[in-house]
């Protein structure tokens, strides 16, 4: 191997899920995906570790393993990356069982996780059918609020948010009211910390989810791809905003991380989140027969997309 | 998923191995495991596969799925970087199943395999037994003498490292005789286009072997961990070396990816390999009852290392 591994073999010798195994793997690059004048390396450990927590979540699948990857320049105390994404991992229920530690001009963190299926196999995005109701499992656009008020130096560091081997350049200050500092930390924590919802994936999985995505990319092209890969209409009506969040942000704002997901009406989706001691979804739509449909309250709704990139 | 998801859904839905699961993750970052200016992107694909497929090969395991994340700057040619990806992983016989394109300063191949075990396990470095002996798949030193002449700009491209979306600043000329501009672009082939020994370590599992590791670090280095971990004594009584290499490149010189692995005296590993249509093996030394002993040739043998940085 390049550069040095953590773990003590090779690889990693794990015993293989009962079910189907899930791969999902990605990057989170400084300069791209985080930026440090804005958060910490504990933030972007955390988010190299959610984002592919939040893929095998997506199919409703259960994380199990996790390897990572980490390039950094001398300066930075990789060891403290490392700390930091194996809490992460941890707060999932997962272990690092693998990684490589390399140099690199830039911090580059990818993160593969092996996960297992539901007992009724994987839920993809090409399963909705017409009728089946369309959910999210929380507000969205919070993620794309609190970047803008982070960018604007005014959100402050959420207080969970330890800095691993790095502080921050300019750290900002909470302005405002408390009660405007507190959502603003909220925000800043929804861009900074997202939560993968693997408790939500795995239960509208067992509900019978006949599709499902999580909101990366933004809530409009990411209900398009449930779309185009199941030949359905999208006919939402109406948009869940976290608070501070405007509807752009809740329709283009990526890396919310919550689950979409498409479900026969006949189930009580509300009842059974409720039971599990889970946050209420919102029905946010149906899927209708007419497949070019992409509309918002009777109006076209527009493809938004929101830019990870910083440079 | 930050970045662009290359296969269809948010995590590969794949059939779990029969036996153990075994994952392996390496990064092959410009700049540090490989130069444009003596050798390809394609090369550089080749390597980050490669190097991943090794990691299974030396837990005696079979490589079957690859998902990969690739970071490059907006001037480089994603698309025939993947497609190398592909075709080394092809040349494997396994697929990529899923991956995350993103953006990025410099040009990070983070290659994550999954592989399953021989039906006897996975060999792993702590098993080898005093009296086993120690043998290696190939010559070696091979990789430190190609990135030397590489270096001294002498040893030419290899036919087989096309350039995939990069020209290489200085390609640099076969120089001297035919005899030894065909030397020189084996031994550059050897650090660029390294060969995991997949069909060596399976066989070398399936006859008993009670410890293997692959030749990455440097021979002398790789065989340290395993009379550490196997806590043994490691007496060397020869160092095959490739054609063009010198002693401390076959010792320290890093990244040939040939296997080490131990087996007990009784087996016919020269028989069996030849059955199997395998180059020969090297027999190279013995595992010792002094657990302290590292000796080559009756002396003291120097744990050396080569070093992979550009910088």
């Amino acid at each position: 191997m390049p550069g040095e591994t953590f773990a003590g073999d090779d690889a990693a010798v794990l015993s293989p899920p009962a079910g189907c195994l899930l791969l999902a793997t990605d990057l989170v690059v400084e300069g791209v995906h985080f930026d440090l004048s804005i958060g910490s390396v504990g933030d972007a450990a955390w988010k190299a570790v959610s984002v592919n927590v939040s893929d095998i979540a997506a199919m409703g699948g259960t994380p199990l393993h996790a390897v990572v990857g980490l390039s950094a320049p001398g300066g930075i105390d990789a060891d403290a990356i490392v700390d930091a994404l194996g809490q992460a991992a941890a707060s999932y229920g997962i272990g690092i069982v693998g990684g490589d530690l390399t140099a690199g001009e830039r911090i580059v963190l990818a993160v593969t996780i092996a996960g297992g299926c539901a007992s009724g196999g994987a839920v993809l995005r090409s399963g909705a059918g017409v009728g089946d109701d369309i959910w999210v499992t929380g507000p969205l656009g919070g993620s794309a609020a609190g970047l803008e008020a982070l960018r604007a130096g005014g959100a402050g560091f959420p207080g969970g948010s330890e800095s691993a081997g790095n502080e921050p350049e300019s750290a900002g200050g909470v302005t405002g009211s408390a009660g405007a500092g507190s959502v603003r930390s909220a925000l800043a924590d929804a861009y900074l910390r997202p939560v993968a919802r693997v408790a939500e994936g795995r239960l509208a999985a067992a509900l019978g989810a006949t599709a499902m995505i999580d909101v990366s990319d933004g809530l409009s092209r990411d209900v398009d791809h449930i779309g185009c890969e199941s030949r359905v209409g999208i006919r939402l009506h109406s948009v869940p905003l976290a608070e501070g969040a405007r509807l752009e942000q809740g329709l283009g704002g990526g890396e919310d991380y919550e689950l979409v997901f498409c479900m026969p009406a006949s189930v009580d989706v509300r009842d059974a989140f409720a039971l599990a001691g889970l946050r209420e979804p919102f029905r946010i739509g149906v899927c209708v027969a007419d497949v070019g449909e992409r509309t918002l309250d009777g109006s076209p709704m527009p493809i938004l997309g929101w830019s990870h990139s910083f440079g």
